[in-house]
């Protein structure tokens, strides 16, 4: 069940970085929903790599196919199936019997019996294109009831030499949500949304409003009062209250590791437990920003579209 | 769905705080499992309210009951159902038309149409005890394989006046986790861990090994190296590495906000959105601390079980 | 995951027959439907042993506790537990080291390691009463939306001698259900109540609507066309096409072979292979009919319920 | 979900029948599993129509591409992806406005709003492809535990005039299964049997074992005794006792409806509720018999393959 998000609007996906393809079956869609495949590919398109001195100068143009659940640009409520083929699908032979420090290789070997880096394929950043074109699905469905999503860092990124890598810290906003989304105990909204984020790649911390600071805060200044008009005065939950959204801005905080691959060379060793050298080169993103923003946002909408969905259910 | 926790190694629980009982069902559970019974009321002992200064004073000796399930002391493989008897059912009538700040009032009005505080009895601490009993049969299951669980604060408390309330920061230890537990992509172990603590009450954020500093280091400073006999150099990854196990030591952090509730008078409204005043009482914890300890413990086992059962389901 | 039935809408229950009660945990049934105890209990009657030739002389009057999730005969939203107590349970310690002819006793040793007929008790039919009082629950929820189930003998019953046992055969009816209900694919209507069926102790077979007899027939005499006002000309289909309902009688039968056990003395094994002779005695029922009527009436209304609610969820 | 079948082993499709292809991903498959690709072709071909006087003579050699979870013909414990391209899209304009008499059309207007046929492509019997591909990689999962599955007519055809249709019966077999394999209560072998056939198109009856003869047998002529070596004395019960498997032979009969489309011209409405007439043409089947052995099977198989990582997950 690892390759499945969601329980009423649901992702299925696939893929290895080295295959010829990523895809997957979107499913639970409603049907008649209008689908701009511009957007979708414009969201695939803040997820690839710009000439932004950070990420990859290697060219990589997704667009999307879709196979099945739409005609004339209307869901039939039928599974969305999607492809985007991989480009570059020449193996990265020399590195291919080092173990990548902080990365796949050898949890991999240890799980499924692998003795090289090609199976570790499906942890790689490709299967993102997948979450970033469900997510733009969901996104369509979220906008018909008002929702928007947007992300930016979150606080400024640590300079960082050219041969090495650096963390990051997105902050994510979720404007017109209604009162009510998320379920009590342990399907609240935030339980939610913090598995969204921790299954991204890289991602290691995740907090709602006030978040950590909130352990040093006394009930007193903490409390987010509510006045008359049912109005709030202050938004230190982050617009979840009880695992439930109250109505206000939804905004919490995710960090990244740098990502554990870059051009200086790192002591390692190799699937035989030997001594080895791994190197990146400089094709490898030097952070997770920007690109990982479509990504955050991506697995945001699938979340409140599931619960959208769910609220729908829950009807006498 | 809002009231299962786990795919394999499965909790269902109910109960309303004002109600007669709270309790559950445990499904899953391999036959054969020797149940100490003593240990499942020690961990119930550790979540009930002590002397200590920051807890409640409130009489509450709880003892559970197994309804199904065990017979001489071990499993059956058939559903562990049990209950924990409600002591002070005595409702709060006094603020039972006020809105709690950030608590559950506002939301459950907002989604079930309830007009009282009634209705958010499932909100309530109370529920946690399901959540220390299943977790004290997943911990039996995992210390059958040599995996044992701690918690403690993670930084002191600031110090808090008597009638007011302060967050705080638990650290969780795993040590004797084997490598490969975990699935990859959605399913990741520490997605799994992040929404299982952000489903406690109170919690407002999670963090995994280095965490949100992770996002100010370079990637030479963070990478966990592996040197012969796959020795890892470090553990900035807190045990896990690409969502799955890596043999180290697992750890992460879990941020609580103050309890909402304290005796100080606070500004709010009613049900019908008038002005009022809430104001907790003596019998009101002062901190999630110490009584969260169990809890987070609990909850860790729960998904620790539940990806041992699917390890085994992996095998060819 | 073998406890639980439905996906929105969904039981879990627990239970040994030889244990001190039955019971279960109803989940997403939503708030503010009225619940009338009396028809619960009217139900839990139904299927308790009357007077009838045919069924147990032992004395049952089960009566259900719920213990969450209903105040004031409304439900919250919450999880609704309940409890039914056993009242009768001296173990049947004759018997006990017998392997019971088409029974439970030899799976369970296989598949739990029981040595005894102790831990199959989850086979014994005192389940059903958890799947009444769930399908009574259900079935509040259809009657608002306007659903009525009924059952009957499908044929008369064979005669039968008084110390063996016979089959039986059990037409169900499902009067008032709106089109578009069931999902295409893998969840259609009718699979989902054959899965339903066939969970229940006992049953061999199920068809809908022509069922069997429409191997036999040739396309030109099964199809049931439409007229003006997409008015049906027949109902080969049983109200169901393509998975899906068509707003037609729902109906289906299902077969049911003779109890396993009887008075008449038979030649079997015990737990170690050695021969042994197992006879039942005047406690036990000579026919499912008429105390399965609520249960496949139950188990139809859990399939329909869920139906509802997803068909729900479905809205754009 | 009603495109997702399996809970640890499990198949999600789509495809239109009007659309580039139809395909799926096969999740859960454990790692290092050799495939076969003849083999899998092979079902294709089974499944695809022949000149067999029953079956339609288009011509339609299916391949299956696998896009990922496969490499050096080996399972690498990703998911498992595949394609089935459509070679024959040119879509039946002339009935597309025609409701199909006990077919899609009218059912899936009413649930989903379509006004023309297109939008029922999901049910046509071309879906059965994924099946059987997802049913070929479960039969070589099956193969290696020396599980093997058949199936044939169980009775023979009625004669049928050239231009009508006709229902079948088929018996499915399958040898070699272990005892243990099943749920008790809700996820009967038996259950999850019969849900997986009556999914399947045309479906209208499942019966296991001695199946609806049983319901007039007598307890005594019906049970299946075992004698010294636990060695079993009749299979009236088809190999499966209170849900689990018993180690015989597993036997159950499948009934089928005639397939709706035949040349002979039927009276109908179209979408507007206007009379119509629809008649299908030589290229449709006139008997689900013997394309439908390979989907049989591989739901079958499916099945098989779940309970087997099932039963696997339960070991302590």
């Amino acid at each position: 069940m690892s390759n499945t998000f969601g329980t009423l609007f649901r992702i299925t996906d696939f893929g290895e970085s080295h295959g010829a393809a990523v895809g997957g079956v979107i499913d639970g869609c409603p049907a008649g929903l209008e689908i701009d495949l511009d957007f979708v590919n414009e969201e695939l398109r803040r997820r690839a790599p710009s000439h932004d001195e950070l990420s990859t100068e290697r060219h990589e143009p997704d667009s999307v196919k879709f196979l099945s659940g739409i005609r004339d640009s209307k869901t039939l409520g039928t599974p969305i199936a999607f492809l985007v083929m991989n480009r570059d699908v020449k193996a990265d032979s020399t590195n291919n019997q080092v173990i990548k420090p902080s990365h796949a290789s050898f949890v991999y070997m240890e799980k499924y019996g692998h003795e090289d880096n090609y199976g570790s394929g499906r942890a790689s950043a490709r299967q993102t294109v997948c979450r970033v074109v469900a997510g733009a699905i969901a996104k369509l469905l979220l906008k018909r009831h008002g929702i928007e999503i947007t992300s930016a860092l979150a606080a400024p990124l640590r300079p960082c030499p050219p041969d090495d890598t650096i963390g990051a810290k997105v902050r994510v906003s979720v404007c017109g949500v209604p009162t009510g989304l998320g379920e009590p105990v342990y399907d609240k909204l935030d339980a939610r949304l913090a598995y969204a984020m921790l299954s991204i790649n890289a991602a290691k911390g995740f907090e709602l409003g006030a978040g950590f600071h909130a352990a040093d805060m006394l009930g007193s200044e903490y409390n987010d009062r509510q006045t008359s008009g049912f109005k709030f005065l202050s938004n230190n939950d982050g617009g979840v209250q009880a695992g439930i959204s109250n109505g206000q801005e939804i905004f919490f905080t995710v960090a990244f590791k740098p990502i554990p691959t870059f051009r200086r060379p790192q002591q390692t060793i190799d699937f035989n437990g030997q001594p080895a050298v791994y190197e990146g080169n400089s094709r490898n993103d030097r952070c997770v920003y920007p690109r990982v923003l479509p990504v955050v946002e991506a697995m945001t909408a699938l979340v409140l579209a599931d619960f959208l969905l769910q609220r729908n259910a829950n009807q006498i």
